[in-house]
């Protein structure tokens, strides 16, 4: 396989993502295309000590930087390391996209550039999520591509996901949950009772509905909702998680006994923090373009971003696009 | 004050309830009616010792279950304590009703038996959410008494929520965030977008959007979303909460170093875990209807029902449905 690399894009670009590349072709045998600017990469690679030949620059002079507005970035910026990755993509001249730059700005791209797949009303941006009762991560897709969905859409999101999850994780026969607001059939908004429907009437491993507290608590593969909801489950999570372990450290501050109680646990605890980590996870998919796109989190470091790389890989090895296209022929 | 108290709602019900109420009398100088099944009452009364003449017992022969649907239950119930204690409330025989019945029932009993305050599209649930980085609770709005929302309805929220929280709360001129995607006006669904407009051309004190990042964090003291995303929200915060305290107790029993450390901070970490406990918070209103009308959570203790009782009296003291009324008519 040959993936191509947005060397530019994301909080800790370019160092951490050529370190992240090096690591990366330490461990597999594929090619890896890095596109951005050639000074800046070279040079970071030089301190990687690199010197292997499977990684290649590809040069692109411009930068979509985080602020950027997306639509306007993509049709402006023709020579960012976002866009000729993707034009690399679309022409063939590569096999999978991974970026950590401007979420909007790559989904606007993919749709743009790659196209949609037909029969997909809205492409979606997956996310990886954590079971916090310590088993395996799940996917949730929407993570916020479109901010309403029609219940067709969530119907798509779990047919993608399924696909992806099958494919790319190796799991057989993934489960799906529908995100409402009770367990029965007729609750909910009309999107979501349209959605249950249609999902239960689907071919997929449909569990009926998730509540909000079952969410963090791996009952299903994949977690469909609106890219609203899925936008406010992931950084709610993030920001009870972070809320509760700041709270903790301070607790474990006060008091003597406390504070030596505190630092016997303080490895556990740390450790414990680490698993929620999305880093940890690699990179999520853009589920309903014509192309293999992964998305990883703005501040990826080097680790992160081997993961995206290496744990991506079936995305495109397997074919999972030809897939979807072939699947959403028949829904 | 009169309070009139659903002595047969909620999982504890009738036990904690009246030990609640007993509770309650000791500390407030008000009437207080339960209503409910008289032997059952009575006996409790006897458990709790209870001497005074304060406390009243309103017969009612049926029980609406958390099973019952809504709608008929209401319809079909007519001697349960819920619809009688909201009937008492309509005819002025009373002036606030508290209850830790079904929800579904109480949102739907209160609109029909009490109506709708003129202006107001649809009542709202609010649920006191916690602000995680120790500061006081603040007031979610709507916790789930309509699946969906227009841009009108967010508003009224908005409005009904900062009138209670400064005239019950006591909170001088307290501030809205609306639930969004993201900080800038430009993000969310078309209802988010154009209720940011409404919200910032009120005379609230809105402080813009509120992402799921923010959302624990006490941020603003009234929080505004539609009653799905409400859902997710508590729901959400509940199991993501619940998870990591079960892992982290997991975590301190595994070695000898950290069961150490965990035996030195368990105390610590309890203590810590209540603070979260909703239930500590007493009751929550339903806005919107014509008459105090405070929720309590369905596993409510005797404390919980002491704290809605003591702490929602101001919801009926000050006239705040009144208030509600009056600035209706202005927007």
């Amino acid at each position: 396989m040959r993936i191509i690399l947005d060397g530019m894009g994301g909080d800790n670009a370019p160092a951490e993502i050529v370190k992240g590349a090096v690591s990366a072709a330490q461990q597999i045998d594929d090619e890896i295309y890095i596109v951005g600017k050639p000074d800046a990469i070279t040079s970071h690679l030089k301190k990687c000590n690199y010197s292997g030949s499977r990684i290649h620059i590809v040069p692109a002079s411009e930068v979509i930087t985080m602020e950027d507005s997306p639509v306007k970035a993509i049709r402006s910026k023709k020579d960012s390391s976002l866009v000729v990755g993707l034009n690399m993509l679309k022409s063939g001249e590569g096999d999978m996209f991974v970026s950590a730059g401007n979420t909007g700005a790559l989904i606007v791209g993919s749709r743009l550039l790659l196209g949609r797949i037909k029969g997909v009303d809205r492409p979606a941006l997956a996310s990886i999520y954590p079971d916090m009762t310590g088993g395996e991560p799940v996917l949730l897709v929407d993570a916020g591509a479109s901010s309403e969905s029609k219940a067709r859409n969530l119907l798509e999101y779990g047919l993608m996901g399924s696909i992806y999850v099958e494919n790319v994780w190796g799991r057989d026969n993934p489960t799906v949950g529908l995100v409402n607001l009770g367990a029965e059939e007729s609750k909910g908004s009309s999107v979501t009772k349209d959605a249950f429907k249609l999902l239960d009437n689907s071919n997929l491993n449909f569990i009926g509905n998730v509540e909000g507290r079952e969410v963090p608590t791996g009952v299903c593969d994949i977690i469909v909702c609106d890219g609203f909801t899925g936008n406010v489950i992931l950084k709610l999570t993030e920001g009870v998680s972070l809320s509760i372990f700041k709270l903790i450290k301070d607790t474990l501050k006060s008091g003597a006994k406390a504070m030596l109680g505190g630092a016997l646990v303080k490895s556990k605890l740390t450790a414990l923090k680490d698993e929620f980590d999305y880093e940890e996870y690699g990179g999520a998919p853009v589920l309903g373009v014509n192309g293999p796109v992964i998305k990883m989190h703005g501040s990826s470091t080097a680790r992160a971003v081997k993961s995206a790389i290496v744990r991506g890989l079936p995305y495109a090895r397997e074919n999972v696009v030809d897939i979807i296209k072939q699947e959403m022929l028949e829904i």
